[in-house]
């Protein structure tokens, strides 16, 4: 269907963007400074006192002039990332967003308050601490692309996992995309998606990690933004379901979490939370992928060879989802 | 033209993102510590040392079925703002990207390193210093859409000039869009534009601002990247032509600069620079909107409420200079 579909074109009727949430902070006795703020430019002076905007997240929209969904999708990125991980894969395949803009439906893609379009803080003025930075060694081990200190700089050093779906080859371009990240700010970057839902709700949320973890939690608080969740690994869960029975929930696992201490304590969480949401009468369903002879794929999904495939049982899923 | 074609749609065959520039740098001696990275989540060990993509300009593509030019159309922003500049204005009209996709071009819409989806290293580590912010306040005087010491923070206390074409009204919403910046990052931000150059070009460009300021040196070093260069209002110019004389110019600016004494200096030197085209056999244009009967433009004209009115002269100027 894909291919088809984007040989033939997506008939788009607005391409835009928003701001989500965000409030004004006012800075005091900063000093003043005299700055060459432009190349080739003369100095001026810099003043820090004054107002800032902060808090918001920024939404990127396309809709199509006749959508065959009742409602978008909306996608939430995991952390130290953007919205640029549902886009072009790093081997320059179509993304997620293409996929779902392919069988028909408006999407909307969200930086998280501080990361990517959304702006940051002056810390410790506004933001009360420093933010952390992901390092491509890092990745390599959470992304579960292969074991701790399988990463080296000369890409032909790298150890990759055996049957690795990800395209490994473009790991450096891959680590193109990583922002940094506070992690303090989970209330205010929920207080913006809230914001967002609240103007383009309901939706179909698709969430990535971090941002799983986000959607579990917002599905639990404000059920009616939601035609359904679809967490893809996420990297925590809350301890209680609240109101989340109300939401159809998808969960998406890939391969080699056995091997990791780290991603098998993180499974758990996630698993004892469906295990609540079916045990208060909720409709789940875990996509294990190993599980339904789907080996190799790692924490990106969305990325992994096999992509396009993933997102088809994820479309399934919604199909079903809406008509039963 | 705008209102019938986007009513008719756009007919897209492409969504995509990738990254141009970048490279790798090493950190080493940083110490590890623990923490709590997610919202609700069990903490884990954060360690800074590795490596590290730097150097990056994230690009944003929408291709369509049947273009009406032989070249795209690439944006580059302004000082502490992204690519967030040519979307959907703050009082939420199309912006110059919506425009010029329904006049028939590809648009690339670049975020510069370090702002935006481009993402931002270290510092101290990787950036030798801290960056700038820019405060509202700051905005009201330097976009010109009052004097200094015309913004306070309540709405109903701002003085906005007379006659303004900002929707001034949404400025708390367009202050959402601005993003931190480093004030040495020339050479690195113009290395990563090269680079899309490279893979896109020629494009006919439209940059703002400090933007300007680096398409005008862009356009003097690697006239082959460029059909056409038009800059909104450049913050600055380079001080000797290159080989700027192969790159049709046009400079587009705004009223109330008179007002301005940081604006007078700025376009002196653009206007310098300009002459200096015309002195070695150019091909300039000078757009000057309130000489032509459009007074009220801010320094932001892809948000005035005459934007389409100011791109329908850009896109004149290029539908001449491709023909000429």
């Amino acid at each position: 269907m894909t291919a088809t579909a984007a040989k033939s074109g997506v008939h788009v009727s607005e391409i835009g963007s928003f701001f989500a949430g965000g409030h004004i902070e006012t800075l005091v006795g900063q000093p003043q400074r005299r700055v060459q703020v432009a190349r080739n430019g003369p100095d001026r002076v810099v003043d820090l006192n004054g107002d800032y905007i902060t808090g918001q997240s920024y939404v990127q929209y396309i809709r199509q002039v006749s959508p065959q969904f009742d409602a978008p999708i909306m996608f939430w990125h995991g952390g130290a990332m953007t919205g640029v991980t549902w886009e072009t894969t790093p081997d320059g395949r179509p993304g997620w967003q293409s996929f779902f803009l392919n069988a028909g439906f408006d999407t909307y893609i969200c930086d998280a308050v501080e990361r990517g379009r959304s702006g940051w803080s002056p810390h410790p003025e506004i933001y009360d601490e420093a933010p952390l930075f992901r390092t491509q060694n890092e990745a390599w081990s959470l992304f579960r692309f292969g074991g701790e200190g399988g990463y080296v700089t000369d890409p032909a050093g790298r150890r990759p996992y055996k049957g690795l779906r990800f395209p490994i080859e473009q790991f450096d371009t891959f680590g193109s995309q990583f922002v940094p990240r506070w992690t303090n700010h989970g209330q205010l970057t929920l207080n913006a998606y809230f914001k967002a839902l609240e103007r383009v709700g309901p939706v179909w949320l698709v969430a990535h990690s971090q941002g799983g973890n986000f959607a579990l939690e917002a599905a639990s608080r404000h059920p009616e933004y939601f035609k359904g969740v679809i967490v893809i690994e996420p990297a925590s869960a809350p301890s209680a379901e609240g109101r989340a029975c109300a939401v159809p929930h998808l969960f998406v696992w890939g391969d080699y979490i056995q091997r990791s201490p780290l991603w098998i304590s993180y499974r758990k969480r996630a698993d004892d939370y469906a295990d609540l949401l079916v045990a208060a009468g909720g409709d789940v369903k875990i996509l294990d992928l190993p599980a339904i002879g789907f080996s190799g794929n790692s924490h990106l999904p969305m990325m992994d060879h096999n992509s396009d495939e993933v997102a088809a049982m994820m479309l399934d899923w919604i199909a079903k989802t809406r008509s039963s």
